[in-house]
């Protein structure tokens, strides 16, 4: 895209001064009916270093007013010290409806650099590249207005302005190690962006600005975002199609064909929930050390031990690497975003271990059922979480789902008991009881879930739980062995 | 506190593991009603290394429901990586009405370390625990319980123990450089540790457990949690009573007294708005070199003009350094915890600007005139403000706070023009109108806030806004001459 690009040059200034002045009142003016519409902008500026990334960003927002936008610089962090997954500083920064988000330098930039310095290898690098594509099709699919622009100047001029920016005390700092690196290595890094931006421009398109002009850029940047809100405007927010790529699924049984009988004696349970916090409490010691990331989440049936079986994985870790997540109704700036962004704000550190009490699949199973969002919305969750997941085990976590089961005479004997019992009445709420009656709906839904989630990466255990102490201990053994094997297949792959 | 510390030893073991598991139960119990009486809980856990300060958290936590507690684990940052104020890890981390928070270290930890390795002085450090104790103060008459711990043991246990982490290669890392120089520095430590504790201990008491005895320390620090908690179950949840520091007031002129007449022609609005612009471009750079963290407020009346003004100061900014904060009303996340933590949480990091469209002061605005907190909650804010503002400037802010005025009938007119303009029409609500109705109880409010809140280090000024374009001059004047005199003022503490 990069090489032997011409753009048009000597536009009539006074010309230029004149569209600009249309295209930002016509801005101003879609800023209100954005709100009503509810509909997120996110606008990514790309670049070359000192190609005049936060000069044109100063322009597009100079006439919206501060409290519909925001600008965001992510800090490109090393791998080393980078203990999130690559999307994170990205996805936790999406804009909220009705809002935008100009991102100055982004995804793109952070896997090229680092491919370029080989902090990531060729193979990791094209990994990033799709889950770029993941990333950007759940977006457009939401609803969101993504508009990627890419602002470019030749070798010479920047030459030019680097050394002026060196020059000057105040601005001398801007000029990194890191822009003199990109300079003195330009043409490798023009083949570097072609290449990115070939790999992403499919499902949303790029647009290379002329970064030397700075009034057609800033016009056309303008014009750009002013189409693509208007676009919205008239056609309305989109809602993607589902999207189902081939992810090999484990075969999982109907909930209707689980045996819920077995159960384990006292002694038995007493020896065997010792030994195995035991084992778990060194092994979180080793999972630490070898900075391996642990997302375990908990779905289940109303009154199926969630709870206390979440307190005796939890017991033996040390607090200080733990946090158990609930997950309650989405605030106010929670629903206005994707509906992974607060999974994503919330996702532990490499070497933490963290357990979700509800999870993301509230999405396939409340929301589906109760309406909260569209059909289409709850279909491409299946595959958008199967992506969401794939993300956090390319990252190098180990992603483990229980669904705790149990029948429904044992759910009613556990609401009786929870209604009868002062101290454990606030457990139950009228909710509950309602959920109850739609079990049928629920079973489906889950059964579902379990048949199209399922994947090798992140795998469902269902979890036989009419004897709470049963399950307990068949969780605690499936942590154990999954963390022992994270630990030995990290050993493996240290020596290829 | 701990020089001569005498525990009583030899408990009957039996005895203190019925005494644990009855305090749990109670405890267990307990977690509900806290819930009900939406009382926060902080427990602050600090101590030696290798004291068990992890072990105690656990125990603690263990029959806690997760949904209930959350453990934190403040790292302390080097005075160069930390680009916050000292207590913004400590504040950010305050729990919400009916949860808990368990600190794993925090301020005490943090002030003791930086003081003993020298990366602050002893002037700072006196600075700063001045500024705990202020935090503590406000957290108290905030109705938050809070508890401090300090888990002791000897330098010959610490030492046994050390060594026992060194010895497991799953737990050698555990042990720190730091950790190696607190034991061979161990007297020093203590009489730091003593002096921090003697000098924090009047406001919330600290309580020493006995590290070397883990069953004691359990039970011990079980009964405070579970007698704080009863205390406040039983005597309700505390609401302290206004406390005034003498902080040294610039006089303000009441708002009825402030000439409004004030304007300025066309062509000289154009010029100085360009040269102050031009002005405060090179400023932000130097700003941003010299890491000066730079917080300006905006208050005023509706239709004053504050959204035209903040774009003008805001357009020269580079927008990579610049954040614009709209304060609307509190999510539920925001208001179940003390009034200051969502604008703890919108801090600019060193060297950057952070300008809030709306502040705190509606601490002493709107909740006061609205019945959205007590009287004596908003009495205490004046205090409790200016504080928040000196921890701000001792951080080394530059902190300004505008009124953008206007008169009564100036906000009439712009009211019904933006009524009959439609591009205008979102910016009125219903609830303008209800506030212009409420004019002269505002009128007192903030006369008293501007009497009570203008410090040397954060001053107010109203600003004449019947004439906008005069206004965005004055507020540009200003911040231009305050970030002019931070740079000045840095250069001459640099060379005492």
């Amino acid at each position: 895209m990069l090489k032997d690009q011409v753009f048009v040059k000597k536009e009539e200034k006074s010309e230029l001064n004149e569209q600009i002045k249309d295209l930002k009142a016509e801005l101003m003016a879609q800023q209100q009916k954005l709100r009503d519409a509810k509909v997120p902008v996110l606008v990514l500026v790309e670049g070359w270093a000192a190609a005049g990334k936060g000069t044109l960003i100063k322009e597009l927002i100079s006439e919206i007013d501060p409290r519909f936008y925001q600008v965001v610089s992510p800090q490109i962090q090393s791998e080393k010290a980078m203990r999130y997954p690559f999307l994170y500083p990205y996805f936790t920064a999406i804009p909220e409806n009705g809002k935008l988000v100009f991102l100055d330098s982004g995804w793109m930039e952070d896997v090229v650099r680092k491919t370029m310095n080989r902090e990531i290898t060729r193979e990791e690098s094209d990994r990033r590249i799709r889950q770029v594509n993941e990333m950007e099709r759940q977006l457009r699919d939401g609803g969101y207005v993504l508009i990627k622009l890419f602002l470019h100047i030749e070798k010479k001029e920047q030459r030019d302005r680097l050394i002026a920016l060196k020059e000057e005390r105040d601005t001398e700092w801007r000029v990194t190690e890191e822009d003199l690196w990109q300079h003195r290595e330009y043409k490798r890094f023009r083949e570097a962006y072609d290449h990115f931006m070939d790999a992403t421009d499919s499902l949303v398109p790029w647009h290379v600005l002329d970064g030397s002009n700075r009034k057609t850029s800033v016009r056309d940047a303008l014009r750009l975002l002013v189409e693509g809100i208007n676009g919205v405007l008239t056609g309305g927010r989109y809602v993607g199609d589902p999207f189902v790529e081939d992810f090999p699924l484990l075969p999982m049984p109907r909930l209707a064909e689980v045996d819920l009988t077995p159960t384990i004696e006292e002694e038995e349970y007493k020896s065997e929930l010792k030994k195995l916090q035991k084992r778990l409490s060194e092994l979180h010691n080793e999972v630490y050390r070898r900075k391996i990331p642990v997302v375990i989440c908990y779905e289940g049936w109303d009154a199926a031990g969630k709870g206390g079986n979440i307190r005796r994985v939890a017991y033996p870790l040390d607090p200080r690497g733990v946090d158990v997540m609930p997950i309650a109704s989405p605030e106010p700036h929670e629903l206005n975003r994707q509906y992974l962004w607060r999974f994503w704000k919330r996702l532990p550190r490499t070497g933490h271990v963290c357990i979700f009490d509800r999870t993301w699949y509230g999405r396939v199973m409340v929301e589906r059922l109760e309406g909260f969002c569209s059909e289409k919305d709850w279909k491409r969750a299946f595959n958008e979480i199967n992506e969401f997941e794939r993300q956090l085990t390319d990252w190098g976590a180990v992603v483990i789902k229980f669904w705790i089961h149990i029948d429904q005479d044992t759910q009613l004997a556990r609401f009786t008991d929870r209604q009868n019992t002062p101290e454990k009445q606030w457990k139950i709420t009228d909710e509950d009881w309602r959920n109850r009656e739609k079990w049928d709906q629920y079973e489906v839904a889950v059964d579902e879930m379990l048949q199209k989630t399922s994947t090798a990466n992140a795998p469902w255990y269902i979890i036989e739980s009419n004897d709470k102490k049963f399950a307990r201990i068949r969780t605690l053994k499936i942590v154990v062995e999954a963390l022992e094997k994270a630990c030995k297949d990290q050993i493996e792959r240290e020596i290829p």
